[in-house]
């Protein structure tokens, strides 16, 4: 995989300086040309052998191209912030907005090259991250992002004089690598597994492009060209999305459905509500004062029809604790800086740092219910959606956060006595929109998209919860157990 | 101050019971209404003696509420990324955007406090932290915000016995205060410090009001009662911004001004240029691997006429540097999120942490530029921003913050010529708008405006670098050399 990157490329001096100004210009010209377009966002990813000329390049390109419309990232050190979320977290908070290209130093190949080298896990943990790097970049891209992977090579041979020459440069000796190069193994199984890992993770949508850096005019050329070819074809590429074949989901073929299928005249009488509620929301505030929940984060999704009753039940829920203990974030219309970054980046920056409490008001699930309904995304978009909510959800549950997950459930002729209830009290007048009335008619189409949904994204790690709400006083008490339960599960399990 | 929340307030159950109903259904009209608007936010303090129902009660109003439009924080201890920045920053990142409600507790009330009657440090340093306070409070109320500030007291017998019957209560045990409320002194020391930091901060605009504790019916329906007058009279009020009488800045009398005074006629030869900039690069790119440099950050703000070569100029500070060490931040329209803040928000967001750069092409001193000029704000906007501006740069200062501030100065003959250059030459094209022609024909105004923006914010902790930039080779040295003269001087600063 490397092997035409230990050839000696080189370029000589007149060439490479008859060569650089056209190309400085055509990259100044797609750069801005991104920028007016401001349809997608460049990322950049930057790895390889220490002492390949990695910061050299794009020290480079930050001198040839506009700095100013470039953001460079390295990911050294985790701050504690960083530490009590998802690993994936840093990246979400750095990516770069459509129109804008983002550098990444010390990104999720290097993490698990470093881990792997150091010995800290084996293969098959570096196939894991491997497999999640690709879902990532899969996802990006299908988002639209154009992603353009580097990795600098040298031969053994190369690397040493290198070494060598640039231990001597104090320019360069404050920068401190966290693998120790002048080890011969260290090079071996950096290149050793770097290999499984391009072979891996090179594919058409995201190939990685391999550079000599030996020569650093062959090596700036060479760099160059490639950001400014995948620059022009992105450019000129429009629309950038992925439109690939959609293979339909299947519809039922007989009246059974798994929202019909619950039975809605489950109710609790005041009394046993009373009871319930209180010991429930009891054992939640011990829950989640419980010396294991520093280990856990947890998160509640509350999607339903209109008028099931999400906001009372959420109010139960929150009535339990310290208003210091949870946040809630209603969803809503993304706004303009949510827009210009992928779909799933509004919910990762509201996930809750270790032994914190969100709670969605409507979440992710958006995309595959009222987009998928008003038509707001591509038939494309809302399939891949499943996946990449699994992918999503997995992410978080690794990190040890609970995700519990609420669709409340109301029958038609609830749903029309609560709308006429709501346009009679003042109080609850803003509750009720014409656009409720809409959705109302559109009531067998989300009745299928939630069965799609719950039977696509209703996992082992993240199942749904149906909860039967024409009555509020069952669904509110079914939906704070639930909770309850999901954490003592979780507090077991870490007990093993 | 505090004598008529020791009197023993109390309300019995029936008339509590009898008005919540009607309070309720106002609060959540008024929470909706506010929504509606979206005109402004709203920041509730909560502060005072402990064990006086502080949290009971924000966890009441959160079930009064709609606890979706409300959010809590508390500021305990400091993140590493907070830590590693001015100690407002903190706040500032958690302010509610217009339309939504934050209640802040351990706000910078309780961390003065704290201070004081820990001894941590003197009066003199409480009466900073005070003046402090006003300041950002003021600033906030101009911008719009509504804060309301409730002290909730307590005498020294009632808070024995509070504590007493806490303690006892395992739903409280588990947070711990940052004083030791069990020493009499304590209380002692808290009110004596309390009343001076509430007689300095209760204003007009931000008024304290102080509710005795101790019985939960009175407190609670006091608290509901403020709130809701005060969101019902700030949504009645139209527009919220405070617009007094606005004092005119005077206009210089004869022909003199400071841009006039500038001989642009300076300029460096090639040679000179080429040496001079290799050596101030080199010079920067040592300073900022310097240790020194761990205990202070920078932020270089770029300022000019159009075409004056800010971009060039930034493009020589950032050629001499590694990429990872600093970030460009280019300054546009505010996105939607950033209307929803106040004024300085946007920039607050982007404040290095310590050991790093930020560069700003463009910065706030928009507000008193081309807003001013433009008309996009009001004078009373423009003209309490020199009074921000610098607080702004104090508190960038006093955490370490070197702040360089350039404004690149060229004759109008200079300006017409780069212009039609630009017109030329293809990949400069971009450069120039129609909007610049139009700004060229404000010359004079503009030029007011930068006079005035530099005899008001060119400050000792802050000063302005007014840069002859008619020849850009001596623009690109003079900014390098500044910054680097800077640093020297902030590192020789902190060695004594």
């Amino acid at each position: 995989m490397f092997e035409s990157a230990e050839i000696g490329h080189s370029i000589d001096k007149d060439t490479y300086e008859a060569e650089v100004p056209a190309l400085r210009e055509a990259l100044l010209e797609a750069q801005y040309e991104l920028k007016q377009q401001a349809r997608f966002p460049v990322i950049v990813l930057i790895n390889g052998i220490e002492g390949a000329g990695k910061g050299e390049t794009v020290k480079l390109l930050s001198e040839w191209m506009d700095p100013r419309l470039i953001e460079v990232r390295t990911f050294d050190q985790q701050t504690d912030e960083e530490l009590a979320r998802p690993p994936a977290w840093r990246y979400w908070r750095a990516l770069p907005p459509k129109g804008r290209m983002g550098v990444f130093f010390g990104n999720w190949y290097s993490q698990m090259l470093q881990g792997r080298v150091h010995g800290e896990f084996k293969d098959a943990v570096l196939d894991q991250a491997i497999a999640g790097a690709e879902r990532l970049e899969q996802m990006l891209c299908d988002e639209g992002a154009l992603i353009i992977k580097f990795w600098f090579h040298l031969s053994k041979k190369q690397m040493k004089a290198r070494l060598k020459a640039l231990k001597e440069d104090p320019l360069h000796s404050w920068r401190i690598s966290p693998l120790d190069w002048q080890q011969s193994q260290t090079y071996d199984r950096f290149v050793r597994f770097g290999e499984r890992v391009l072979r891996r993770t090179s594919r058409d949508y995201a190939p990685w492009h391999v550079v000599e850096g030996i020569d650093p005019h062959y090596r700036s050329l060479a760099v160059g060209r490639i950001l400014l070819e995948s620059l022009q074809a992105a450019l000129a590429n429009s629309p950038r999305k992925r439109q690939g074949n959609v293979a339909p989901l299947g519809h039922s073929i007989d009246q059974k459905s798994l929202l019909g299928a619950l039975d809605m005249t489950l109710r609790l009488d005041k009394r046993d509500y009373e009871e319930q509620l209180v010991t429930e929301q009891a054992r939640l505030a011990g829950l989640l004062r419980d010396k294991r929940m520093r280990r856990h984060a947890l998160v509640a999704v509350f999607e339903g029809n209109d008028a099931a009753g999400k906001g009372g039940a959420i109010r139960r829920v929150a009535a339990a604790l310290d208003p210091r203990q949870y946040r809630i974030v209603p969803i809503a219309a993304p706004t303009e800086e949510e827009r210009a970054q992928p779909y799933l980046w509004r919910f990762w920056r509201h996930i809750p740092a270790r032994g914190k409490f969100t709670i969605f008001d409507r979440s992710w699930y958006g995309r595959v219910l009222v987009e998928r309904v008003e038509g707001f995304c591509s038939p494309a978009d809302w399939m891949r959606a499943y996946g990449e909510i699994n992918d999503f959800e997995e992410q978080l549950s690794n990190a040890g956060v609970v995700v519990v997950k609420f669709w409340l459930a109301i029958d038609q002729q609830t749903q029309l006595e609560r709308f006429e209830e709501r346009e009679q009290i003042p109080f609850k007048r803003y509750k009720i929109t014409e656009e409720d009335w809409r959705n109302r008619e559109k009531w067998d189409v989300y009745s299928e998209a939630v069965g799609d949904m719950v039977d696509r994204t209703s996992t082992e790690i993240a199942p749904w919860t149906l909860v039967e709400a024409n009555d509020k006083r069952w669904a509110r008490v079914k939906v704070l157990r639930t909770i309850n339960q999901a954490l003592e599960a979780a507090f077991a399990r870490h007990k093993k």
